[in-house]
């Protein structure tokens, strides 16, 4: 609820977007939290916050846990924070129950999860995992024409105080708890949950291209309307994609229309495609589906469909679920094993080193909006089960 | 073409939208080639500008002829200017010819005619006709927050050499030329036209509300996504509007997204409808639907229709259409009679004097878009019809 504070909205949610000054003023309270119990800031070239329990052994390869303090524009005060939080939590009570394991634990905000202000997301945890160039992430823009080389400057001038660590660097495991956003654990009556792995995601861009005319004079077979090609485009695609079957996620978040004035026909219009589904034959079929459905109703007007990213569905090593379920029945909590229908940055550390997932219910599933909420009970849960996990692997 | 300098765009259009820098600049550049003829400039409170050519009876009411500078963001070098020019070219023949006739002729550039920044359009000439409120209309802000008042102090400010006159006044007749901005005239053949009427014009706002939620994890059935119900709503919209026949003008040109991001399912989609016919009762008929269509397929979201403008078809007095046949009659220009499609100031000066409108071809029809072209030899047909229409009427 503190962190809350920075970025919060007048419907009680979050806006915080990556490199903002309200994720550095939430950087600097998480930091203060951290110093209280002893641990040791750094920072790497792409702004991921280190904050380290140092281990016995010097040279043993750190666990790793987090997630981000970034939100979306109309975000909730769960997505993201629950992991940092839950790892400090943890590692709190490390400390206060004297233990001090073999391996180091670092507990990481990843730098610029959702990609809300900065496309693409999780381009902190991308870059540390090698999956994604820093200099190709400095040089892209915000909507304002800020790249994130100069946001970041002006973070790490703030943070000048911590050391500088080199970007990436050995890992022996990553643990993330992140609320669930979606119902599947609430429905469940369970507390908690292990992540089997993540859906895959399939992105797009379409941009229908028209021609300007003037609404009152121009007759209406001598049009090329981008709006209303875009229209016919999307009606066709909702129902395609969607008899895909329950488990298929087809979203179009964005779309913009130019010159977008009341009085003249469109002559552009562009909008973006989200797809999501656990299973990548599904994801395929689907996704290559998409061009021709375009290109089928675009009418008198042209189309061109440019493919994002494509996320191939992750399943996360049955070993580290099997330590997760291990460590919750050690505290006592019972759980269940769900899919992730998110992105999150453990999908990277999954390329880095043996990844995993615990998840806590959000009531009625509600995410990326203000009224995003989640039991207290259930977070202690989650972190009660990370601390265990946390301490089985660090001792590994 | 020298006009179309202020503010051209890399297209080879006008971008010059009402009360800007380039806006200003084009008025001073007419102000320039009015007082080269010897017209009196003065200026109203909602920032008309009139070029005056003095009558020998300074007590009979002036005959009006103009149309407007502004344009719209992707507009061309014709729409409005021609009007202008046209009127200032036929004054200054009949200076030429050594004539002096009984009634002031003012050359009129109206303010704010397309609405692109500061809605709604034609705002000078309806001010001007006591139509609509002049401190409502002082208190419209554009995009950025500027109001019609702060934007037009600037002008005055840069106009304080000229003469205010009051608002509105007598008037003893108006006559505006106009590029058709339809292509009725070129593909008959005829080098001008004379307009019976202009059609009439609904326009509606539709916000469409749902809710935000995550576009990995929300199950299809359980979202309220605005977006996807704007776009059910459209596809039934538009249909079912041109049903109304060939002579129906639908368009939806303007649609906005909130939060517009590519992974939140949209909460808010916001679109703008232009509907016009030359009949009233096909207007009324197919604009009363638009509600109803809007709630049957509004989906699980909700939906507001807000009618923002509600013009009726009008027919311009049969004496004035007569005495412009005759003008063109006279200086042996082959006219047909069409009805306008687009809304024009001549719309508003019709409510105060009788109005008349000549239109000469625009090529392909194409209009409020950079390609917009004229033939000199019709643009120069339709200013020697004004030129004899204007002599008549100020010497009636």
């Amino acid at each position: 609820m503190a962190l809350a504070r920075h970025g919060a909205t007048a419907e009680g949610g979050v806006d915080r977007p990556a490199l903002s000054d309200d994720d550095a003023a939430a950087r600097a309270m998480v930091r203060d939290w951290a110093a209280a119990i002893g641990l040791e800031p750094s920072v790497d070239a792409i702004g991921n916050l280190f904050l380290r329990l140092p281990g016995r052994d010097p040279d043993a390869p750190p666990v790793l846990t987090g997630s981000h303090l970034d939100s979306q524009p109309t975000g909730g005060r769960f997505d993201g924070v629950y992991g940092v939080l839950a790892g400090l939590e943890a590692v709190e009570a490390i400390v206060a129950a004297g233990i001090r394991p073999r391996r180091p634990i670092d507990v990481v905000a990843w730098n610029n999860e959702e990609g809300g202000r900065f496309a693409p997301g999780m381009m902190g945890s991308a870059v540390f995992a090698g999956r994604r160039d820093l200099s190709e992430m400095l040089a892209i823009e915000d909507a304002d024409g800020v790249s994130v080389g100069a946001a970041l400057e002006v973070l790490l001038a703030r943070e000048a105080a911590l050391s500088r660590r080199p970007l990436g660097g050995p890992a022996a495991a990553y643990i993330e708890a992140h609320i669930e956003q979606g119902p599947v654990l609430e429905a469940a009556g369970f507390a908690a949950g292990v992540v089997t792995g993540i859906q895959g995601k399939r992105t797009f861009r379409v941009t229908v291209t028209g021609a300007e005319a003037h609404a009152g004079t121009t007759p209406q077979g001598g049009r090329k309307d981008a709006l209303s090609a875009a229209v016919a485009i999307i009606a066709a695609l909702e129902p395609a994609m969607i008899a895909g079957g329950e488990a298929v996620m087809f979203t179009i978040g964005r779309l913009t229309v130019a010159p977008n004035v009341p009085s003249v026909v469109p002559a552009e219009a562009v909008f973006s495609i989200d797809l999501r589904h656990p299973e990548s034959a599904v994801l395929t079929t689907l996704g290559d589906r998409i061009p021709d459905l375009c290109a089928a109703h675009r009418g008198p007007c042209a189309v061109r469909v440019t493919a994002l990213t494509n996320e191939a569905p992750l399943d996360f090593p049955t070993a580290l679920r099997d330590l997760i379920r291990a460590a919750a029945g050690a505290v006592a909590v019972p759980v269940m094993e769900l899919t992730s229908a998110a992105g999150h940055d453990a999908r990277y550390l999954h390329q880095v080193c043996p990844a995993g997932m615990i998840f806590v219910p959000c009531h009625l599933g509600i995410s990326h909006n203000a009224a995003e909420s989640a039991a207290p009970g259930d977070l202690a849960a989650g972190a009660r089960i990370l601390t265990a996990a946390l301490l089985s692997l660090a001792d590994h």
